[in-house]
């Protein structure tokens, strides 16, 4: 069996038993069992427990912002590419639960250096979606109307929405990527779109 | 001293230096010489470690829900207690910085029973802001266009952003609680009030 097959297994076999235990009580005993091989091959490979789960962790990050940014086309008008991203998003949480518990779960609750690499992820999204704020904002004026520092905002506000619905979806089975990726849509893009238009609330 | 002043003060000293340091670092000694006690007060009053951050989690998670909920008058229209509320949010979050992270940071990651501790006071959040936003489609329509669960899925979607963006402006010290709640109001209100007008976003 090539080498890369059997690492993707044994990367298989670890991203369901942190998902399911934990990064601390997870068994290497027991990675290697629901691998199909020996442990003392799954230390030849991945080398220790941390960088097992390191390993993971950057493959789980890199697929889930592979799946949004080739979820959405530059070509497609902003409110388009936004709904394809969320679409994208939530279609790639959904079907791989394992992964999104490891990142979302249990990357960031043990502890330094784990924590930084699930934050590097997130930096990602939250540029990928500050340029398409950005550019539907340039779209729709030529002097914008939203700062980068607003934009940058929104941002901000549109992702940790989105990490929140995901956990929504997660925890309440019923609730698929396509109504999660609705919800948000219509939460988002009609404030999006009005403030790109100048509209703002203000305390009546 | 009377107890409960000796309490607080421990219970200051622990929050400050579990915000700092995390759970397993922080160390029952510098708690203690922070508190100006000793340390067998500190077990005398607060029993363990995990004792002592469960209290630290329970305080923080009790004021925080509180100033939203005081910060919001229910007399006023849904819009004005929206703001209000996301206000309140903002500058309890902005005013104490290691209650929040604390909360945010450091109880999340530090496994059970702790981030249920915070789970608890989350799903209090995301209820009061349900109660809102419902209140809010009953008032905009007799016969709601928004059902329970979309109502439940924007609120999950309005405390992600919020705590995202209280993330933000805790890594941007140059972003203020106004500032912070400013942004979030434009994001979420102009696409909610939409939503309760039966605007519905559709691909184009």
């Amino acid at each position: 069996m090539p080498r890369e097959v059997r690492e993707r297994q044994m990367l298989d076999a670890a991203v369901a038993t942190f998902a399911r235990h934990g990064y601390r009580a997870a068994s290497m005993d027991g990675i290697a069992e629901l691998a199909g091989v020996s442990k003392p091959l799954v230390y030849l490979y991945l080398n220790s427990k941390e960088d097992l789960f390191t390993a993971c962790i950057r493959r789980e990050a890199a697929a889930l912002v592979r799946a949004v940014r080739h979820g959405v086309d530059p070509a497609t008008p902003p409110d388009r590419q936004l709904w394809e991203g969320l679409g994208a998003f939530f279609t790639h949480t959904a079907e791989h639960p394992d992964g999104w518990a490891v990142l979302h779960n249990q990357a960031r609750t043990s502890g330094e250096p784990f924590a930084r690499e699930v934050a590097t992820m997130r930096a990602d999204l939250v540029a990928f979606v500050t340029e398409l704020i950005a550019a539907a904002a340039r779209e729709a004026h030529d002097d914008p109307e939203l700062g980068d520092r607003e934009v940058a905002g929104l941002a901000h506000a549109l992702v940790g929405a989105a990490e929140s619905l995901a956990g929504w979806a997660d925890t309440d089975g019923s609730v698929t990527a396509k109504e999660a990726a609705s919800t948000l849509m219509n939460f988002a893009w009609a404030g999006l779109g009005n403030l790109m238009e100048g509209e703002r609330w203000t305390p009546r």
